[in-house]
Formats: C-alpha cells, structure tokens, sequence
C-alpha cells in the first residue's frame, strides 16, 4: 500500500505553489507518459494500476515502478476518470529564448484556459512552430489540464515565460496580431520569417501590445458567431500561414 | 430564501435522463443567457444573484425573475466558479433536417467531449454552416458543458441527431472528410455543396462511413505532434473550404 504522505505529495503536485516549489509535475495515461519518455524526458517515479501490463518502453526504464490499488490512483488522479499509468516528472530544462534564423513564432498575451493552452502547444508542435513565447500572465505550462490537452507535444516545443512588452521592444520580426478587425489571413504573403500574436480568450491582445502589430489578421466570418475559441483561431491563422 | 426543492431540481438537471424528462437546460452568465434570449429563445425562470443590477434585456421579460444568495448560485452552478446569472431555458424546438439548397453541412461522428462539440458549434455559427448532422453516441447538445462552450451560437445553429449510416446512404451530396491521409484542404476545388465528416477524438471516422467519402482531406504537418484536437481540425478544414 501507497503511504498516506505519498498519495498526499502527489496530491499537492495539483496546486502551482506545490509544483515549483518541488519542480515536479504530473502527466497520466500510458499514451502521454510513453511520449514524453519517448521524446527523452524520464520521470522520477511511475504508478501503475495492479496488474496492467507493462509494454517494455516501461519497463525497461532505470527508474521506480510502484503498482498501486484503483482507489489510490484514483486519489492521485487530476482527471473524472483515472487512468492506468500516472507519472511524475521533473520541470523541463529551461533553454534561453533565441530568435530563430527563420520561420514562424508564437506569441500568447496571456491564454489562461489551460485547454486552450495545450490545444495551442500542440498545434505549435504539429506546425513545427519555432517557438512559443508566452506572457507572465498565461497558463503555467505544468498544469494538469495544460499537460494533459499538450498530449505529449509538451517535450517538443519551445515554451518561454517574459515580459511580452520587453520581448517586443526589442524585438525585429514582424508581428503578425490575431484581431478582430484586419485582413483576411487566407491569401496573405510573407517573407517566412515573424511572430504570431494571439490575444487573451475575452479580452483580445492588450493595447500596449496591440501597438507593436506591423500586420493584422482577421478570420472573415460568414455567419453570425461574434468570436471564435482562442485555440480554433490560433489553428486557423497558422494554417493560412503556413500551408497557404 | 429558495426552496430546498427548487436547488435540487436544477441541479438535478445536470444529468442528462433528467433533462430529457424535463425538457429542460441551463445556461449561466449573463453574457450567454442574453446572447439565446436576444436569439428569440426564452427562458422558463431566471436566477440572478442578490443585488447585481440586470440590464434591460432581462428586466422587462414577462418570466419569474428570482433573486438568490451567492451561496444558492453556487450550489445550482455546474461551473467551478458561479456566475451572476443562471437561466433555466426550455429545449429547443426540433426541426426536421433539411437537404439544403447550397453550401456546406457538417456530420460529426461521435464527438464525445462536450467542449469540443460546442465549439465546434460556435465554428459551425462562424462560418454560416447550414446544419450540424450527428451521430446518435455524440455529446448531448444540452449537456452544461456544450451549451457554454457554444457561447450563444445554440440557438443559431440547426442541430440533428441522427443514424450517420442511414444519413449517408440517403445522402446525395459528395461528402469530403477530415482524415489522417489525403489531399491538402488548402486549394482543394469544390462546388459549393457538400458534407464535411468528422470523426470520433480518439477513433476518427468509423470504417463504415469512411467508406462512403468521395474526398478524403487531411491537414498538412510541418512538425511532430500525432493529431490536432477535433475542434481545431474542424475549423482548419471549414476555414480551408468556405475562406479559400
């Protein structure tokens, strides 16, 4: 049996404070634990439902297997329903932002629904997206619902925290801005090389940002809905860009 | 104070058996319930929070108007945080599917997450599709989730609820759907009038409606995440389609 200050640690790992204090998260489900192994990362410590088998990417990992009860993993589980594998990873290392020689960045003032955030990581991952800078005020990165709506993409792209302000003053690509007044995305001509800036889900691109736009973008609406989902329009706007 | 009674029945709303009973959803926000009243639909009853002055959208409507306690909103609510507003609608009135004119209809196969659906509504309402087609195991159009993700974009949009298998074999329209392998939706020709198919998060289209594609489509990947989220895939597409 699990101790009670296990399950109560991994438990804690739900809350942000928690989280960077220790610098672990938590990602559950074979599916998005095996990517992110796959994708190099090793987690500290595995739970495995009692008697799941365990394919040998699992297996064979220099690390600790705990099986656990159904009860206790769904104690530790973030999710309605429980899934069979539950991990605990270690923070990312943390690479420096470096302009990229080419191709696209994205920007997010401050995405604070974590499946928005995710959704968007993931997309960025499918794109091959260079990387993506978000304000301080987005969504923490390992946030359960962040981690789990990522579905693995989380290892593969380039995430950094800053002030969006400073990031733009000294900043020399063009900035392309999500709006809701501009022009049409689809039919658009670039040189390959800018930074997407995506707004907060009600509130839009703060208007200090807002300023630093050298080109604005607007999906054209053909029927009656007075926005779309920030995660849907981030895809769209991608899509224009970089499959036009 | 509000009857122990009144609490329970809406709460007991949450659950789909009951809803169906009752012909009966919720709606909570001001934003949202005056976005379906201003739509022409109109609420059997509306909650407001003790205090909280109501526009005139919602004060000159000939329904029960009734004030509660934060403690009483909260205990109805199906959010994490409550709103000030919570509304308790009738459904909406079924109308047959119709084979439109022209233009686009989409099919979901088995959308099961309730925020995706709904947002694929809200997309649905963006684009001016003509009707939304759904296989029987989709997410319920009422469920508390779908209805706030929609964001006002239900009473817009014509829903039907029908065996996809049957649909299709009825169906004259060329149906084109969203699949791993097939020809990029960005400069794909069409005439103007067709379905567009969606399939199941996790499982895609199933076999026996695959089969009856005339177009099979599918977005480019430039990166390395395996699969965009359905919501995102839908307006890629629909953007590629109605925005070429």
């Amino acid at each position: 049996m699990l101790p009670k200050t296990e399950l109560k640690f991994i438990k804690s790992l739900k809350d942000k404070k928690n989280r960077y204090a220790e610098r672990l998260f938590v990602t559950e489900g074979k599916k998005l634990t095996g990517d992110l192994i796959a994708a190099g990362v090793l987690p500290n410590k595995l739970y495995v439902v009692r008697g799941l088998e365990l394919e040998n990417e699992f297996a064979s990992l220099p690390i600790a297997i705990e099986e656990v009860s159904n009860s206790e993993m769904e104690q530790m589980s973030n999710l309605q329903s429980a899934r069979d594998v539950l991990a605990v990873f270690p923070f990312l290392e943390e690479k420096p932002y470096q302009v990229p020689v080419s191709g696209l960045v994205l920007a997010l003032d401050t995405i604070q629904d974590p499946g928005n955030f995710g959704t968007i990581l993931r997309l960025a991952d499918w794109y091959g997206v260079k990387a993506v800078v978000c304000s301080l005020e987005t969504a923490d990165l390992y946030n359960p619902k962040v981690i789990q709506a990522t579905m693995g993409s989380l290892a593969r792209v380039q995430v950094n925290y800053m002030d969006l302000e400073l990031f733009f003053d000294e900043n020399r690509l063009p900035v392309f801005g999500a709006v809701m007044e501009g022009v049409n995305p689809s039919g658009f001509k670039w040189n390959g090389s800018a930074i997407l800036l995506i707004g907060n889900e009600g509130k839009g691109i703060r208007p200090t940002l807002d300023s630093k736009l050298t080109k604005r973008l607007s999906i054209p609406r053909f029927g009656y809905a007075e926005s779309l989902n920030a995660a849907v329009a981030t895809g769209i706007v991608l899509d224009n860009l970089l499959n036009p």
